[in-house]
């Protein structure tokens, strides 16, 4: 991967604090925002592919986490003067395209998609929430207080690959694909939104160094339920 | 619609207190549970059917309620010794019957059926709360404190039937089919349980007396939101 160099942000400070601008930070808080929402609704609908109620109800109860986290994000949104549904449009399409590309054919396939996706969103909150002024920089932080599935689908995964160990083959190979699936849109939505793509590399990064560290983290999160990367 | 006399529960005392039988309370609380889970599913999947992100969010937040409820009554079950799954199972067929026999074509038409649905069973909630004993009347009255999507349903209701009056007569029509449905379904429920029809209908009512009693305030129920019976 090259790692081109971003230039910095118009409105960052010469050799400080990062002041984005308002509508960086809705911009963010949109996609942020679209992503929790989405979350819930892959989980509850995938909470289908199982017909064991008792899996179904936690995949449900896990969920609950994600529409909460959405309603922070929109809270502030809308604190802000903007509306939600019209911050989180411009990132509809692509996030539809994910799932269109990575429809899980089974409950445990969807149990590895809320594992990496959860993953991934939590340590992509970590790293944008330093970029953000102090009131923002603490919203982030409530949510990832409020907590993801991601304990909820590690211990599903776990315990499914301990009762069958020759799924963790099949396994491995779909978390590779969600990761690359997820790295491939998430670099279209970084050409596409030039103003969200300086807040997040700004200070000197580079989104594909960002994408690489999520990368690094994913595979080292695989290794911990059993799985290969 | 004729009034059977339904024999009284062998478990009741003479002239005074009802006592239903461990089993009995299981049988109840496995629906109930049953139920509250499937209304979260439904409402969380039928919320894709509109394409406006505000309000699939609304209808994903009115359904946290419900699956609160769930995990009230399956939390009881579980305290009494029941595996929450187990109880609901003998359900599941006839739950997946009405599901099928009302698919909503559009969201207004899900909205209605969470409507219906939900008002439907706080009222059999009601009802039944007075014939259980007290620690099992509590956690009832907990789960209808807790409220349900009825108050969101009728307010998207209304407003969409305000802003496009033609709809009334289609959505009058869905809600005496889905209550139609409903009823079918239920006393399909109550000739196949019988020690369940025992502990609703006993100490001289009838199934077919408590069913009239939920259509009378279903109907009073689709005239507050501007709908026809």
């Amino acid at each position: 991967m090259s790692e081109p160099t971003v230039p910095a942000s118009e409105t960052a400070e010469p050799g400080g604090d990062r002041h984005p601008s308002p509508e960086t930070v809705i911009d963010l808080l949109g996609l942020l925002a679209l992503g929790e929402l989405l979350a819930f609704e892959r989980m509850t609908v995938d909470a289908g592919l199982t017909a064991d109620l008792a899996s179904r109800a936690r995949m449900a109860e896990a969920a609950v986490g994600e529409i909460r986290n959405y309603r922070l994000l929109a809270d502030r949104l809308t604190a802000l003067g903007a509306d939600p549904a019209e911050a989180m449009a411009p990132f509809v399409e692509v996030f539809k395209a994910y799932d269109v590309s990575t429809a899980p054919r089974d409950f445990l396939e969807a149990l590895v998609k809320v594992y990496v996706g959860d993953a991934v969103a939590d340590d992509f909150f970590r790293a944008v929430a330093v970029k953000l002024p102090g009131d923002d920089r603490a919203l982030i932080e409530q949510v990832l207080k409020n907590g993801s599935a991601v304990d909820f689908a590690a211990a599903e995964i776990r315990a499914a690959i301990e009762a069958d160990p020759s799924a963790a083959g099949r396994l491995s190979l779909w978390g590779r694909r969600l990761v690359g699936e997820a790295l491939n849109r998430a670099q279209r939505v970084a050409a596409a939104h030039e103003r969200l793509t300086d807040l997040i590399a700004g200070d000197g990064g580079s989104i594909d160094e960002l994408l690489r560290g999520l990368t690094r983290a994913h595979q080292e999160r695989m290794k911990a339920v059993g799985l290969n990367n």
